[in-house]
């Protein structure tokens, strides 16, 4: 699956890095290759053997327990192994796995694999369109464009939360990241949230009346961000037109904003006179759907058609809370252990999943997180209001 | 008050500027002034007139209400007006102000400018010894230690706390910060807070045990910035010395540490097996003491003899919380309501007061707060544990 | 012949960019083609069509007067157009210049193409060095050493020149750049250069004679440029190997040292208690020797073997003297008057030609410039003293 | 003298340190005086004890034979010692220097001293007004204008040069820096200057063409730097006026120009269809002058009237020499031979005075130099042209 996303690629695009936060494509299906091969085949495999002694330096992202490693910021220099050699060995460690996959005691690691495989399909697809878009000749990768959130714009309706003690967290079975555990308890005000994502047509609105002028709207932080960078849209916004995987292509005013950054979702939120939900605030408002709904949280990905007020499936939702660890939280043990808890600083949680979310990656406890300034994955808003 | 601690220096001394952080004395001085004559006397004294029409560019600090004003990064360069030309200014001001003490309605308003003004006494003294500390010759403005914090060494006690909702903000009456209201309530898991806070001992077995040196230990941020930065131990020390507003002086082992980031705090808090608290314990915990003490808590400031498990006047002691607002949050209307609300992205909170807090500063609901890397105010830590 | 250096590359190797001096092979390709389509066949050659009409802005390098061009600094990330469709329209553009070969006033901005060309191969031969250099895996795109100077150590003799006043610059016929003319006399003091260029194994003596850790050697701007970026010794040095285009390969000691900046080819001068010789000097001496060889100074390219005492084919050679217009200089009308003149400020005179050179394309008037610290051209030197 | 200098400044004015390349007023007082102790006092005066042990650090500039050193970046922290300390310790070396006169042996040492303290008197000129230049009250340090160059506008006349070989450099007797030694011949073709310098006129016409917005006109690295840094005029202009050290002043369109960077200069005389002169024509049309006026070169200085076409006490004239050593150029021994040598890479030689020059500091044979981005020294420009 991650191969087929690459599969419109060439080897040059698959090489090209646009910046240090994003990775090249080819790099992705390395690192999700190495991690497979370390965490599983050498670790659990008897007589394994790595396929280059020298590509772990090259394809560890961050793990420290794993050792030194390739400086991010120059991944885009590995135009060796090719992507064709990459493809080889990803083949190769597949069918080595092939014996892992019954053995009872490594289904938490292989489901952690598969769940951090989709992750690097999301971050295949967000890398390469900004990569793409560095490019004046305004490439594109695929002739349609099913990463463009298409839910059309709902009728404004917000529906109300009454608060009070609410459970937070994943319960199982089933599985779930170290940082959204243990499921415990949090107080809620009464609360109302927007049944539908802001859109392109209400940010223009925002753009029209000086949203990006008016420093009383804004974070002290942002204000600062868009001096900075002189930032007056969305990233990828090109007069009436949007960037996409399929190049540049007129916006549907309809659909749902995205490549916001933090700072912008809240002074919309400032501007329209409501606010960010908290992520608690989020998942209580998903849990209840949810058991109205019966059990269909999980609808994520580009295939499927979207209803008015879908959580899951457009963008990722910006809450207000910050990235930090539940009550009694534990990272897991050994170099897995670096996968979410040591980013417990300085980032934003987002709640949903996006359009180049694999479906079935998401779920109501999830929890994404970005810093406040990013902007290049589908990240979108939902408003909230005190109820 | 502010001018005695401005008293032992030279307008020379007043006017450096050491880094962007840190404003000049003399700066401290004319800000606090001007925020007396403009919203005070301007908005609200009838016939006013400016003290000179050009220095509210030079002293407005950040609030964009109040129209451009000198850069930051630039208060360094303002050799005029002179110390003694601010101080003229400062007098002119206050007895200006008479009039005005006694109309009801503006009571929040002096009230939060004698907070504001409190606020800048600490500012000014934490900013005066990061720029006494870059002079090669180790200079001095006091000949006597107040700023140190001096609490002795505990036994090493924990006081368990049951959890449970909790009320969290200011409850009146008296004065606070928007950001400490509304008052609401929180949902707390049963957990321990140290008796005492950790001490430079304590640390000094963390540099020994290679703390700085084990990423395992520390946030992800955390780690880029001991590597970038070559951090090795707070912030003034160099062998067995500390840098004080008196100089270099033989470290206190048995002395609450101070002068590190966030980052420092959660790597110790995980290296000796703990966690820092979070804001609504550390403020549960004070409330419970509180209530046995009587109504004691507001303590601060140097000239106080401290007790063992003091909570305020040491060192402010970091939280693991976000600085965000509490639910229901509005800031204050107008130019002042740009005070708190807009620095809520990226910094955490810190609770408590230390010993260069002014005197009655402080409270329980005090929020406090800076970003993760900084080190110049006086910040130390105290362990947390779930119980 | 720029195609079949990059024969051996993929389009991902032809693609990246490892720092802002450097452009990718497909960049060079490009931008070559660009120059013929640009000022032969869409300025004289009636009907042509531009083959795209969006890649001009593309690969245009630095000419004001063609107008806006893509930031030299984001090269890399034109993964598109590929390698093939750009020798598809170097082909077109090739073909399409037959007719102008014949057209006599053509001639001498064919011959600018021509030179045009080959320094560019020799760039594309530098720029993939670098590139390649980024990878970890130390890849290779030769399986032969072309590209290492080679010639053996000579004796340490050196030639000494009586000085005088001295013709200097282009005589003609046959093609030189604007930047060697017009010719003229420069006085000069009687002066010896060394026959031969210094080796690695001399340099080796100069870094273990602590030559990197003495500042009274350096130039000013030389020392903080060796403390800032912690340069010890040349560039592609590890150990007792160098990096080349066919990986890393044992250092020959005898070879002439090469990538070596300004700063450390002085420091290294004055450690050997000679000097670097000025343009004048080199060109004087070569023209000396030229008198005597009869007419065969244009010998650079890999493929001759080389002699002791050779001034072309090994490296180019730093001169004390600042790349700066001579007398009289007029530079060429139109936008290929910006080629060499504006340029004339900050760098220095190289002579020579190094192995990188295609054969044929310097001289001894040949006026090659750098700046003081870059080090990734084949950069080496020949010490001189006064007679 | 330099005292006098001094002598309308606060302690707080003299400590401010507005950019690297500017230096405090106090730390070029402290400098001077550092000079005067290490290497007459020091080395020279038996048993002379230092002042202060622990000053030599904080004012050596950029001698490494000396040792390490406080950094340059970070001479605006020294609030102490104070403005007065200083000039108690200039006191006491001025008085340890008396017995040190009458020695015949130091008698080359001492006159280096001078013309370094008279350098510094410049500089000290320089950077203060830049300092004050920051302050957005624009304060001022004199009620007169002694500053302004003063020379009204000329009768656009030039003077014919015939060429040919010229002595250049030093001859003796009398003071002479090392880096206009030795004397030796130059060959010069026949050549124009300009009687004149440019005028704030000119300029102003310059500006109004669209000088500084067409990239024709200027070298790369020139324009880069006006891209890069938004350059629309000469340092110091606003409007019709310019900034001095009498504060804002209106600007004389007869008087020249001054505060422009090379870069500039090249700009401006490309644009007027001239050149800059080399420093060796300038020399030359010098020493012509001289032979006819007898020997009163050294006019420089405010006090004195300037007549039409004075080549010294206006501004430094750029020329369009590198700044390089002279043929046989031996740096002097010893820490002093790091006063000039070390610098002769990047820079640009300046020929004449400037009025911040102290009257009898320059020569004919001077050669000032700097980077040509640099513009807050007196720097002017006088045209030239092929005859």
């Amino acid at each position: 699956m991650s191969e087929a996303l690459a599969a419109p690629l060439s080897d040059a695009d698959a090489t090209i890095q646009s910046m240090d936060d994003a990775s090249p494509t080819k790099w992705h299906l390395a690192h999700t290759t190495w991690f497979w091969e370390t965490f599983l085949l050498r670790d659990h495999l008897t007589g394994y053997r790595l396929w280059r002694e020298d590509w772990p330096y090259l394809f560890n992202s961050y793990y420290e327990a794993e050792g030194e490693r390739h400086a991010r910021s120059r991944r885009g220099m590995l135009a060796r192994p090719s992507l064709a050699d990459i493809l080889t060995w990803r083949e190769h460690v597949t069918q080595a796995m092939a014996p892992l996959f019954g053995r009872e005691e490594l289904g938490d690691l292989i489901e952690l694999g598969i769940a951090h495989e989709q992750q690097h399909q999301e971050l295949l697809l967000t890398d390469i369109k900004h990569a793409l878009f560095q490019n004046p000749l305004g490439p594109s990768m695929w002739t349609e464009h099913p990463e463009i959130p298409h839910r059309s714009a709902g009728k404004g309706n917000w529906s109300e939360h009454p608060g009070g003690i609410t459970p937070i967290g994943h319960r199982g079975p089933g599985f779930a990241f170290d940082n959204e555990c243990p499921r415990h308890r949090v107080l809620l005000e009464p609360f109302a949230l927007a049944d539908d994502l802001v859109t392109n047509g209400e940010w223009r609105a925002f753009i029209d009346d000086g949203g990006y002028r008016a420093p009383s709207l804004w974070l002290s932080d942002g204000w600062a961000w868009v001096q900075r960078e002189g930032i007056a849209g969305p990233l990828y916004w090109r007069g009436d037109e949007a960037f996409t995987h399929c190049g540049w292509q007129k916006r549907d005013e309809q659909a749902p904003v995205t490549h916001i950054s933090y700072y912008e979702a809240d002074a919309f939120a400032c501007w329209a006179g409501a606010r960010l939900p908290t992520e608690f605030e989020w998942e209580a408002a998903a849990a209840t759907r949810d058991a109205l709904a019966g059990n269909q949280l999980d609808r994520a990905g580009p295939p499927l058609p979207q209803g008015t007020g879908e959580l899951f499936g457009d963008c990722w939702q910006f809450t207000r809370s910050a990235y930090l660890p539940y009550p009694r939280f534990r990272a897991a043990e050994g170099a897995v252990g670096e996968y979410n808890g040591k980013f417990m600083s300085g980032q934003f949680v987002l709640k949903g999943a996006s359009c180049a979310t694999p479906r079935g990656h998401s779920r109501s406890t999830y929890r994404n997180f970005f810093y406040p300034h990013h902007r290049w994955q589908f990240t979108g808003l939902r408003l909230a209001k005190d109820a």
